[in-house]
């Protein structure tokens, strides 16, 4: 790892001494280097958005309505909190968007300073294992989600019960919204999870 | 790569020539490499067996049985293609166990024919994007039947509905247990990502 090559880019005095043979083969992978520094800042700040998206559209779902069995008139009321599957995805969101921020400050420290974004091998495996972790936390968030929602949405097959999301449609869209944003945040950390582990296998 | 090295840990006469420099330093790879092919090959064969496990535990679960609500008897019969989720579920369980199957039969021809598991830097990525891919999907499809069993064994909680699992138990038990092997597969599949990247991260 050198880490001071990227003044060469910008300082012509500098730029004299990458005729020996060492430097010159480095250059190309300096600026490598500062373009995967961005994308990753980049993918950081979008995966902050999106988690943050998910996260306030399912805490803001809320509706009650009324639904009519067999002659009865039951009572609906639906909210994020009554779903054990829509808690765990407001939870997990919440920590990703968490990680994303700091990941986030780190990087733009870094790259203000014009040092790599990933100082070490060990920093390198961290960030590899913490992109992972959240990236199956939050498939898993979003999927269990869905299965809950796919099951509001076509009624539950295997007892003769009615479709849910009739007169509770703006929760189930809301909630669908939110799923939708929440695997979005899943593929940006799956190609985070990319980046990591090219940069774990060029140094 | 140097992919005739293991045969000089069984042959004396050979032992002779790793004297010189660059010899000496690898033997200790090949000897981990060996390792890892062992544990990769290993961990292929644990996958396949939670995979079809989980597939058949799954595709075995049916139940039949009444429920009364509001004074009505009502009939409930369960299968496991009822449900979008356990759909989902058995179609990943079963990619997974073809995936398995087929690395595990290619890690034991090249093991028996001394011939390292992974030939090249492209086959590395290849397995390690096949790994990734069907660890996120393995991920998922438990989640979302685990989020629909969840759901079946509270009951609908933003309505006054009965739970399910009471008149139903042999087949959420059914279900419960595939959906662990789904898990166990998860995890074995992630360790089998981390292996790969460790590859990725040494060559």
């Amino acid at each position: 790892m050198k880490n001071g090559e990227e003044v060469s880019i910008q300082l012509p005095e500098i730029k004299m001494t990458t005729e020996s043979g060492p430097l010159v083969s480095q250059r190309p992978t300096a600026v490598a280097n500062r373009k995967t520094d961005v994308m990753h800042t980049v993918i950081r700040f979008l995966c902050l958005l999106t988690s943050v998206t998910a996260l306030s559209v399912m805490t803001t779902a809320k509706e009650a309505s009324t639904i009519s069995l067999y002659g009865f008139s039951l009572p609906l009321s639906s909210k994020w909190s009554f779903a054990d599957s829509f808690e765990y995805l407001v939870g997990v969101t919440a920590a990703v968007a968490v990680h994303s921020l700091l990941q986030l400050l780190i990087n733009v420290s870094r790259l203000s300073r014009k040092s790599p974004s990933i100082p070490s091998r060990n920093h390198a495996w961290l960030i590899f294992a913490g992109d992972q972790i959240f990236a199956y936390a939050v498939m898993s968030a979003g999927s269990a989600a869905s299965g809950v929602t796919n099951l509001n949405r076509t009624g539950i097959r295997h007892s003769s019960l009615p479709n849910f999301c009739k007169p509770l449609h703006v929760f189930c869209d809301r909630v669908a919204v939110s799923i939708a944003f929440t695997f979005f945040t899943c593929f940006l950390l799956a190609i985070s999870v990319l980046l990591d582990v090219l940069w774990l296998s060029k140094y």
